[in-house]
């Protein structure tokens, strides 16, 4: 069992690991090894503290060098569920199963909504891990929500098990090109079934049948991803220590809420990994 | 009247000031030009997410670096007293007077103790600014409690105006010798006085007279700087928003208490500044 498990790449989990490594907690990372996107993409970046003005590329390499320096490691996989029990968290990451004392939130701030119904359905033919449960759909029709280019190989391995997908790309220059993907240029207003996803009806009123919807996003609603965490308005409550609702979870960074800055990233995630030392010391006590 | 009066060029003073002026927001920034001694001092930090591992000077140059390529003006005044009225702040620097419409607390976390009398006879014979009140003790006797080297040249000036002066340094490498300055090498326990100072009481129960004391400290209990501020064991309660319990006044840093960490402070100095900047715009609107 891990001491702590840190989800999400960004300088808030950087800073969060940071800690953690210096004072020798036992940690498993999980997030994109490219880390944020968000950092990479921005132009330029004036009110980081000591870099009077970086670009977006230039920041993230400096994240990525101290990533390097202090050999932080990253296990490149989706965190798609957590569950909190008596003495720690059970994670679902891709097809693996993690536990740990502790948990770190700082997976950003979600920028897609759900889709009406999908909660309901997921787990009975919405899925948000195509490596989980890709097998299930062989030869059968399936829709494709994707929020981010990087989960391109995703598709392609889906494409290669599915009959027919519908694929709903919600960034630019898709670059899928294959006979058996249809891109769709509309949204999703719901999915639809009564056990089990058996369609999705489109803006237009068009309704795609189809056996199985993945939803592929850089990041999961809070709430879904562990259930039973206090969330307004799609942002985490935390108090002063980053605390949330549930004993041993902590959040920090975009998530928690405005303003959405590097800075208070940084100092969130600092703060929540001192709270988890604490938390682990009490414990140990 | 300034926009916002922000204390402390520490690392969460610097993070307020950037934000502030990127946008356009009229500040006055106190504090010492050559910013926080605790940064130049600390020997190395491996915590600054982007610095994989940099001394103290390092870290420093680089926040020193920001403040040149952005053109932040320090007005190197030590602020004693701040009144909280109802258009606004007013504080007292040195001998200056200014107001502002928002105040941010940044001057980090107070490690010497007052005095006990010390805050009681405050303006009668008390004094936190040399240049403010030397003047008042031309000829006489008065006690000089000093944290910090960088106060020495307020020590000289005492001195050339003072009959006799005792001086309790507390800090390294004290260099002051002049022939009306004699060192005590031990703790002032009581500052004695009815209306005004007469004595001051020392830790084996020597009484020496005099009829001033100066306490040239790099940081003010916060209580005493600003009436009316809550405080809680030496440390600030701030909410989520870095505000205090007095309407448009902000505090972030070490005085809001631990962990006591540069990305903390940086983290904080930006949300307390996009917190005077909401607050400004509600009283505009």
């Amino acid at each position: 069992m891990y001491e702590c498990a840190i989800i999400g790449t960004g300088p808030a989990g950087l800073s969060a690991v940071i800690n953690l490594k210096l004072h020798n907690k036992d940690y498993i990372w999980f997030g994109s090894r490219q880390m944020s996107n968000k950092v990479a993409m921005a132009e330029k970046v004036a009110n980081y503290p000591g870099f009077p003005l970086v670009s977006g590329p230039e920041l993230a390499e400096h994240f990525q060098k101290h990533v390097r320096e202090m050999e932080l490691e990253i296990t490149d996989k989706m965190v798609s569920q957590i569950m909190a029990g008596k003495r720690g968290f059970t994670i679902l990451a891709d097809n693996d199963i993690y536990q740990a004392k502790t948990v770190i939130l700082a997976m950003g701030v979600v920028t897609s909504k759900e889709i009406p119904g999908e909660k309901e359905l997921l787990g009975a033919g919405v899925s948000y891990c195509a490596t989980c449960d890709g097998f299930l759909y062989k030869g059968k029709t399936i829709g494709i929500v994707c929020t981010d280019k990087r989960f391109e190989h995703e598709i392609i391995y889906l494409s290669e098990l599915a009959e027919k997908v519908y694929l709903f790309p919600a960034y630019k220059d898709c670059t899928i090109d294959r006979d058996n993907v249809e891109i769709i240029g509309q949204k999703i207003s719901k999915v639809n079934g009564e056990n089990r996803v058996s369609s999705v009806t489109l803006k237009d009123e068009t309704v795609l049948p189809l056996e199985g919807l993945f939803c592929l996003r850089s990041s999961i609603a809070p709430t879904t991803l562990l259930p039973g965490l206090a969330v307004e308005r799609g942002l985490i409550p935390v108090d002063r220590t980053m605390a949330t609702n549930i004993s041993g979870c902590y959040a920090c960074g975009d998530c928690t809420g405005t303003p959405y800055q590097y800075a208070k990233a940084v100092g969130e995630g600092n703060v929540a990994a001192h709270s988890v030392i604490h938390f682990l010391s009490e414990q140990n006590a």
